[in-house]
């Protein structure tokens, strides 16, 4: 134990290259400041990771010594990291690709918080405010390329995922990158890593050496797995709302991967803006996919989404069982025609301005007792807005399974409850069922407690 | 007339690709605010450049009906010119180089104005403020490279010397260029252009392709003189304080060919920073050079120099008469020296942070006749303050010779006043008389009305 | 199976993009002449490759109506392909590595015939003349970098080793990788393909782009096994002595994993070129290496070589057991030493000029009976001549097991006899039959019989 | 002048970078053959140059010392020179485009001869093997991009011009670069370099970084004028037909600017070719230009064409005076039309392969008293064969004119006698009257004396 750790000074790379004094005396107080938690803990996931496979992910506790700060350079500021991970480095030397999410980190938590979220010019409230933000953020971290064509596949799943699944995601990327297109994930394992991997061995078949491996985390997520180092693009974005956003305006398609509630969260998120009236011009191919065993967690989806959403939310998306090379074709000749839109409109092929999004896809949901019961979970609205509040429920579940907060909230006050439509609840109850069934509700070989009653009115 | 006008609109190079809608909206509106005579006089200044030899410059009246909009697209802006001089266009298409140009104004005028020096979080007041400022606009504009080792000679002078000191500062900048040097200037006409034009043969026969040719202008010399195309990186600050900063800070060496009052100030402020106990330690080459026919030029700076500020003064300039490659060669040495310096002491090659400027040279001087009565003109005081206190004097009379204010200021009240020490009153005598003699206070051909009155105490 | 063939026409890659029309008609012609056998076949090999895990090797059988002809263009030449294999196409375009691969071909099998070892102004018969031919081929393939450091690894060992010993190869490529080194291997399956799968990882982690993988093969071994894509410079030389002095002149170091005969073969001729008085002054640093369950395979082999060559001969290598990274780092440390000695020798960094081979290791060896029976196998010779005939022996009974002819040769005169003294007799014996032991002679599974019969004088 | 010669040696650029000690030896050798003293004498007047006007040539006489020899390194070969011009260099380094320069002449006069024009296995009688052998040392050169579109422009014109002619020549070139065209020419002083100039200020300005400067010379014209730096490719053809030939095939527009005799030999070689029935379709833009004062040259020459080879020939070029503006913007739509026709044909960018030149054209012509007298002058022959022999005439008179063999045959034997049709005759009296009175048959000042004399059948 006593050699695995080590105490380095890393150099800054990119934007931090070139600094004032002022800017070189805010970071470092800003570092110290309410953030430095938040920065520490980010920080030590970052370099947690460095072996060949990455696979057996060490606990946090071990490093309970770690400690990092910033300090001032003549001309810019170092990282000076105490009881690191002996994994990150190399013969003493940081492993680069480390070293540049390390400053994604720096950026993203401490930079962006003073320099962004933080700046009162900026409003916060508003959906243009909202959307403005996370603009700013992805262009200070340096994702948009004015001279990329649009070529950025989000994919979306589960995070503890069987085998095979992941095993057809590598091979969904694969495809992809076969035909010259981009991953962009929420960086975590599974489905979120399977596409990446398989992509830069497409990639360097066709000898494209400019692959872009977006990932797109938020503080909670990084904080309990590392990114893989095959991400280079890191953004952490500063909540769960603005990372979806985020997706949605800088992916040009989105395949979603078998996943459980959290999965039907954002397949929700998507259909509900899909289905607002502004965007129903707007082409975005939308693919969800499996292999042959994860056909039965699609085929209730889908019904799900006939019986509550309707034809026209169903229109919007594919369903393509164990075909990964038809999933990339589909996807490539989907996205052909976003470049075309974009251009007939004179929009930006690197984010999305023209999607409406309503604050009710960008306001946070608190999954508290009275708020779940008080979900308005009927067919007396909108399609869309039905759709925010279905996604807020799938939401409180998904906080009562694995967020310690929604945990705590359930064993104190018993499982939520959720009212509505007899016929809705119904739909509700079924597909919730054959996520237990499928064990998709927690990690295989535990037996599921329902953190949820579902009641009709 | 009617048909040597264009309109026109341009789209964006560099960082005004990539906007968010609020920087589009903000940029929109600033421009059409306070600053919009300035930007708009600006332009036209840039503008009015295209042809082969840019030597007869038309007058700006010829284009009153001249206008500028910026007008915001779906995801940046552009610019609408409307009666624009048609020298600029190839074919209806602006040519390159001068729409960088153009954009540039818009960036230093209109952008800085909002985000640099009119965010309320920069001090502007301390010396650190200032330095800051100076080093954020220079940044905004992308003149710094971590990658470059120190090569940027900074080029002073007249802007209306004889044709053979013209082509005596062309021969410096061949000569500096085959030994891999760049140039910055103050972008105007005369000593401004020859290096410039010279060194671009120099990098062309040592395949340099990566020369830089940095103009450091600011508002009221930009408008009455277009920027040469050949300055790739035009950088406008927002005062001649602010400019003279920039100069030594971003410069590894400085030329001074001869010039008149205005050039005699730029050598006091340079001599006056460098006698700052905190500088004695820092290596700066500075020469001075001419023709042989500029001989006498020299000579007497230098005895000016040698009886105010003393040999400790005249040890930090060589002067090197008609032999461009030694001067080469020198300043080729001195910043091999400057390098050295940056690298052992850790500071940045692009940007001079070590360098003392006290606020005696950072704050602005108006010349009324009451300040200028009341400069401290003795040698009771530290060199370096003597330094600056000339420095205004000199200051004021370029004032009174050229610019409106100071011309109508002793219009009204009759010449300027300088008292002080006799001995030292005597030198300022004989030196501005030998340039009235030298026919360097005015263009040559008119007869030269002085603008000051010397008195001893 | 009617439908995983392909028709295509491939357009060419670098060096054939701009030719003349007499270069035009010469390829042409060229490729329908007594070579256009070994080209089919070769581009067959190359194409059957493109599933993600090119795993299951179909055999070339399959495509016995497979086709390849070269047809002139306006400007240049395309590839026109029949019946090949889909893998190699993504809706019916050629993956672009598999083009560069099969370009690859035509350049080495055709054009070299032609240009180089065709041209009868070349010498190939002098050890010069040989050692000139070697440099042409790989010259003309574009493997040479003026400005790359030292830095190519090759990797040698057996191509049917245990999963343990691939996984271990991975590891190490992956170690090198991690500092900044490249992987030079024989192109086939095995300790051939894990370290460059494992440095495409490292690589991509340390953000280092521009990784070479190059791949060394002859025609005998690409007919057998389609070079793994990650290979982005594939060269494929006229015999065995020049693909091994391809090896030793352009790698900075090797390392050695556990193989067979082979592999014994490939150390014999390494050592025997080392122990060359001439080259006794250059480092050249070669590591043994393999996991815990492979230490026997070394054991034998240094106790082998400690009985026959003596210790200068040990010397020459270091053996690391089950220790990636220090491999890694002991190989980094070596080729540093290279690298210094180049520089101040004035060599190539790309071609070892200096390394004395003499004919002895560059003219073949036909394994006949009469040649394996008249080898001198005894110690009254110098050490160097000692290793070839040594290699001489390996060579042939590595023919006997798995080649062709030397099978045939077997089959009909039964065993090839081994003479020579009685100590190095029984040395040979016992390494042979610890290969035997750890079924290392042939695939496992299969009883062996030996092939060779050994009697001390 | 004991302080303006420098002794150095010189390390190669671009393709001399990586050889084979095979190469070395050989190019060591061949470099003290015959070829030596044309070699030599080609890189002293390459040599001669480096001063920033580059106008005062100096006379080669000055440095009868002047050696320069191959000597061969470890990995490649230097070049030693022995009291070189001190112009070359800077602080005892060459300047690297003259390095280039000198290399290129290494590259054309002796690698050429031994490789590709000495090399048996190429056809140097057949018009096809002769464009082989011109597109060989072409692209031996590399000056062919597969990726540039057709942009570059030939200028042709008089050495020996007029100052108000060659700042037209500077505003051509300045207008073309403007467009994103490209200057060829044949690399001496006048008409040659003055489009160069110019053109280097509109590249500038369009921040054209990429501009082909393009110098086709061959040793007879190089020996008497450097190349000037600018040119950033310089090709040494053998002999003046295969520098015809290079230009017509390389160039995808021509500009003549006014000349003497010489430039009426380029036209009628011209215009012979684009006569031809197979070159019809091929769209070839070719202006006659210059200013006001030129106008009567080319009313000249257009009268002759008329009368001589009919309207057919007059229906292939323009004329236009005194517009620079226009003659880039023809220049600019003309050189669209090839793109387009190229792409059509399929045929290269960078070479026209599809013109047919006849070997009339490709066989030189020595202009012996015989050779004249007996020449074609009639109409009873196809134009295409008439302009043949009629560029025979005029390179004849060129001959007796300007070079030494001529003038020495005429000194003998009177002046060449050219008999022929009596109205072309007339023609051709009244053109070559009009050049004397113009004084373009020699330079200004001197009276001509006529080295033919025209008689009528």
């Amino acid at each position: 134990m006593v050699t695995d750790v080590v105490n380095a000074e890393v150099s800054p790379t990119g934007q931090f290259d070139i600094l004032s004094k002022y800017e070189i005396h805010k970071l470092t107080d800003d570092s110290r400041g309410p953030q430095y938690q938040l920065f520490r803990n980010c920080s030590l996931a970052v370099l947690n990771c460095g072996n060949y496979m990455d696979d057996g992910k060490e606990l946090l506790e071990k490093y309970a010594d770690f400690d990092i700060s910033v300090i001032p350079t003549e001309r810019s500021v170092k990282l000076k990291v105490t009881n690191a991970p002996a994994s990150a480095f190399v013969d003493g030397k940081i492993i680069r690709g480390i070293a540049e999410h390390l400053f994604a980190v720096l950026r993203d938590i401490i930079y962006v918080n003073s320099e962004i979220t933080g700046d009162p010019r900026y409003d916060l409230v508003s959906a243009q405010g909202v959307t403005d933000a996370v603009f700013h953020i992805l262009r200070n971290a340096g994702t948009f390329d004015r001279d990329r064509s649009p070529r950025l596949v989000v994919c979306w799943g589960g995070h503890s995922i069987s085998r095979e699944e992941y095993d057809y995601t590598k091979r969904v990327g694969y495809q992809l990158a076969l035909r010259h297109l981009d991953i962009c994930t929420g960086c975590g394992p599974g489905a979120m890593k399977g596409p990446m991997k398989g992509a830069t061995i497409g990639h360097a078949k066709q000898r494209d050496q400019h692959g872009q491996y977006l990932g797109i985390s938020e503080p909670g997520i990084i904080a309990a797995e590392a990114p893989n180092p095959i991400v280079n693009e890191l953004v952490i974005m500063p909540d769960i709302e603005k990372r979806l956003e985020a997706f949605v305006r800088t992916g040009h398609g989105i395949v979603v991967f078998p996943g459980g509630a959290g999965t039907a969260e954002e397949i929700l998120y998507l259909l509900g803006i899909l289905l607002h009236e502004d965007n129903r011009a707007q082409p975005f191919p939308v693919i969800f996919t499996g292999p042959t065993s994860a056909a039965d967690y699609f085929i209730r989806i889908d019904q799900f989404i006939a019986s509550t959403l309707g034809e026209d939310a169903r229109s919007r998306y594919q369903i393509i069982i164990d075909d990964p090379e038809e999933v990339a074709r589909q996807m490539a000749t989907g996205i052909e025609k976003v470049r075309q839109y974009r251009k007939e409109t004179g929009d930006a092929y690197y984010y999305n301005w023209q999607l409406k999004i309503s604050t009710e896809f960008q306001r946070p949901f608190v999954p508290t007792h009275e708020n779940m019961r008080s979900l308005e979970l009927h067919k007396r609205q909108e399609p869309h807005l039905l759709a925010a509040n279905l996604r807020r429920a799938f939401s409180g579940i998904v906080s009562g399974n694995v967020k310690d907060q929604g945990i705590r909230n359930v064993e104190k006050n018993g499982p939520y409850e959720l009212r509505g439509d007899p016929a809705l609840m119904r739909s509700m109850d079924t597909l919730l069922e054959s996520f237990v069934k499928q064990q998709r509700m927690k990690l295989p070989g535990k037996e599921y407690i329902p953190c949820y009653r579902i009641s009709a009115d």
